[in-house]
């Protein structure tokens, strides 16, 4: 027996008690006549106390463990001398009497605090260290905590846990799949799924109603800061329902979880707005509504007065900031001039309008602009003296991303964003395709199974862009934290579908032949969403990186530089698999 | 809004409800004045029922819909003329006034009943239909019950539910892996955990004390009919633990579910068997303990009687099979012989002695062996008139081997199974590693990182194969559950068993250099256990083959016959990930 208790539970009801506890050591400090040792487990840190009076020999040795060192004390509890309000076991101590070291420890190449002195790359590297530090702990206790409420509460409302495949089929629609080689089956593949999607919607057909997983998900994308190649979703599906009754059931969970982790009531339903009011008020699908700051469509009163890039542009729009000013140097407005000029963002330039504090305004169209013109911008946002005004000109969809960035970048410089808020919202009614210049055709926006509004499928052959989805995502604090749609359940309506997305009828047979075949046998109407539990636990941990919610993630290239991964394999198992490897 | 009521739900209290209904069409019923449809979702069957008299439109066009058609229908709750009382709406109906087809139906290619008149290959292919057959479904919420019960069990136990990546390392020991080349890193790959092993030993160098996952994992087998490409297992670890802990929690764990989904009580500690017992005693590392017929050794009694085959043989052994001498002709006889003869099990052949009615034997080995000769080995067993012993010689672990599988076919034969009695068994004392002719070394037992017994250890540079483990099996009724072992967590012991196992230290290090160096840094003794959740649903549900416990599993050829994978992947892809397919 290693312990009676842990490091994390014994109090002043525990005076006198013999007890023995196991743990790494957090800190060992020599005071001549005494030598304390800080034990520390996953329940918390304990004081042990070594006497050079009474036990000589026991001191001395302690004296020499270092940090990290796995030890194992008895002792007995003892009430301490000066108290530590700030830990649970504080106004405890063990007086030790045996010691016995289990494991020894090198000096770690970073220390074991909340605040680490280690780089990005060796806190990776040795990521079993970093690990043991209590933000990782608390980051992944809660990960722990939210998955079983998640789990418990689907339980309740009926939701099945259905474990579907991970060695599954590669398809061409959306992001790159992960391959794996089958040995047995040669020359052929299976893939790792980017979803369950298919086989969610096959245990509709197969009348499971209500379906829930916590599933791993796998994307071989370029890896930008906040995606993994896998990842994890919380993955739901129900039958015999309409938007709305997915809405209000995941509405009910996000409470639920809002309450239960970060005590946060909504009394009120959360909001709602249709993705083209997205773009057109905050230039973007996942708007952030902790603050205002809204777009204005300034097109019609801003042409017409020979400023040849307003009057060639598809759009104008503006956004106002307010009472700033004193704050906008010249030169603050060159650099903010600068960050939409960068090639991620895009812009050609900036228009300003500063409404100086007595009243006049200055712009960066003052050639064009007259007071009154200037004026009349200036109603539209209701702007004051001290505002500025910044405008953004050129293709609809361009601008307004633009301006919705800038709107970003803008409340993130002014301070503007309470970090105690949540704002959750429902931005609905998605286009249900896109165009994409690369391939030239038509993309799914959501999936290829998503359905188009009953209302708008008359324009599936004419108009494809114009056709809005029941489709849905659900956005907190400008972070997609899930989305969703209403599929596709009539296998007429799928291959008129796949026909507006290009595929020809062998393609599509080739490819989802197993599920337009499935929807013959009595489909029911369904849908489904994903939420991202690993976004969800990095917004209620206030991480700005999934990364800190997940145990042992990949670098940016993919890599898992702690076991390094990937790495080459024999001759033999390539052989087994028919495989040769092409050098350029 | 697609229903008001699940179809299980509408009890006499509901009686002149109106109410709306969806599902599928089971049973369709013309009785001429009356048209009665049997609607069915998950959660039961409601009895429609449509009137010529009243509404003779709607019945006529009730009585055109077929098998596994969804419908919508709303009407009244009555009372039904003639109650049946099998199911829990048996006493109610819903008068239809409303009908609505949702999605038509084909005729499906097998009946959705519980006893379906598919066969194997069909079922495969439209899983998604056979999954609507009560059994299937009944599997899969059990499944789904056990899972939730396990983690609120583990949960309340203080183990964190942490998930490991799926995209890891592939290791050259154990089973084959299934590879996933990189793209981002060309030439390199990816592996699918066969478990999350390595991973679970790091969590414990991290602190986290008490961890678990129900994880899929991989393994690029050859199959057999119990075993899939992808599996689940219920991975636990924990540290500050001895062999002895790890039983008991999980001894606990075993006893909550027996309890919670079979009623079964068991107030007696689990036995423990040591692994040369089983061997010994059963021919078996996982005996089946619901019926006894244990295996004699008559080495010493049987030799120097002239025998040749038996004067030559390292062991001889017996089971006695109890009051079974009118069942066993010389033609039953030769039927079992053939049995033992077969390539799977390998014998050369099977000695009998008769112990006749009144008294006498009579033996297949009469010429060497004389009436006193038999009865000394009549007495070895207690042996009655009526019963019959078989005997094999050889090769001391064959011959085991074969008794053991002898036993099993007996019992089976003979009826000894009570299909309703579990017999729960810890198999202890594993040897650390078996000899393996092929690759002509040692090859560990369980795996590389399994601690040899303390009293053990100094033998594993001389005598290996005499090293036992702290490794441990649970077994229910021949069925190995689970197993695990304490793990080695100082890294001079690991590098001496890699060394046993014939790594040169380039190649441990390449290996698990991460693990060895994690113990370094201050490793907590730790052990664990894996239990296979397919194969614990499987017994739960009665079901001879996982199979029946998957949602989409796929045949013994690693293939989804369903989705049709593994399948070819375009060239695009196979140029992206720099991969050439190796033609013969």
């Amino acid at each position: 027996m290693y312990r009676t208790h842990t490091c994390g539970e014994l109090r002043v009801e525990n005076i006198g008690t013999k007890v023995t506890l196991s743990g790494w050591l957090q800190k060992n400090r020599d005071l001549g006549g005494m030598t304390f040792i800080d034990l520390r487990d996953r329940y918390g840190i304990t004081q042990i106390a070594f006497n050079m009076e009474t036990n000589a020999e026991l001191c001395t040795q302690a004296r020499k463990l270092g940090r990290e060192f796995v030890i194992q004390v008895t002792g007995e509890v003892a009430e301490r001398y000066s108290k530590n309000k700030k830990i649970p076991t504080g106004e405890i101590e063990i007086i030790a009497t045996d010691l016995k070291v289990l494991s020894k420890s090198e000096v770690p190449p970073f220390t074991i605090e909340d605040q680490t002195d280690g780089g990005e790359d060796i806190l990776m590297k040795y990521r079993y260290l970093d690990l043991r530090r209590n933000p990782r702990q608390q980051a992944l206790m809660l990960r722990h905590k939210m998955s079983i409420a998640v789990r418990n509460y689907l339980d309740k409302q009926g939701f099945i846990d259905v474990e579907t495949p991970v060695l599954i089929k590669s398809t061409p629609e959306g992001a790159r799949d992960f391959v794996v080689p089958s040995r047995m089956n040669e020359g052929n593949f299976y893939a790792l799924p980017q979803s369950p999607q298919v086989f969610k919607q096959l245990l509709m057909v197969a009348g499971y109603d209500r379906y829930y997983q916590i599933v791993k998900c796998f994307r071989d994308e370029d890896l930008r800061a906040d995606r993994q190649p896998e990842f994890t979703q919380i993955d739901c599906e129900m039958a015999f329902v309409e938007q709305e009754d997915i809405l209000n059931t995941f509405e009910g969970m996000a409470k639920h979880i809002f309450k239960m982790f970060k005590n946060v009531d909504f009394n009120e339903p959360f909001k709602r707005m249709p993705f083209s009011e997205a773009m057109a008020k905050y230039g973007s699908d996942k708007p952030d509504l902790r603050f205002g700051m809204e777009i204005n469509n300034l097109t019609e009163i801003s042409k017409g007065k020979n400023f040849k890039i307003f009057d060639d542009a598809e759009y104008i729009g503006g956004i106002c900031a307010v009472n700033v000013v004193d704050k906008f140097s010249r030169k603050a407005i060159d650099k903010l001039t600068d960050f939409v000029k960068k090639p991620q963002i895009g812009a050609q330039g900036l228009v300003w309008i500063k409404y100086d504090a007595d009243g006049t305004f200055k712009s960066s169209i003052d050639k064009f602009f007259g007071a009154e013109d200037l004026q009349q911008i200036a109603q539209k946002f209701d702007a004051k003296p001290n505002d500025i005004i910044f405008l953004i000109s050129g293709n609809y969809d361009k601008s307004l991303k633009i301006l919705g960035d800038l709107r970003l970048e803008l409340a993130k410089e002014l301070n503007l964003i309470d970090n105690n808020k949540f704002a959750p919202l429902w931005v609905v009614d998605f286009p249900l395709v896109e165009w994409n210049e690369e391939t030239n055709r038509f993309h799914a926006m959501h999936h290829p199974f998503t359905s188009p509004k009953p209302q708008d499928i008359s324009m599936l052959e004419t108009e494809p862009a114009k056709v809005r989805a029941n489709a849905y995502d659900f956005v907190v604090n400008g972070v997609e934290l899930g989305g969703g749609s209403i599929r596709i359940h009539d296998s007429e309506v799928q291959r008129k579908m796949f026909d507006t997305l290009g595929f020809t009828p062998e393609e599509a047979q080739n490819q989802f032949g197993f599920l337009m075949n499935a929807f013959k046998y009595g489909a029911p109407p369904h849908g489904g969403i994903a939420y991202g539990l690993d976004r969800w636990v990095a917004m209620f941990n206030n991480s700005e990186s999934i990364k800190d919610v997940i145990a042992f993630p990949k670098n940016n290239s993919g890599k898992d530089v702690m076991i390094d991964s990937p790495s080459p394999v024999s001759k033999e198992q390539l052989d087994e698999l028919k495989l040769l490897i092409k050098k350029d």
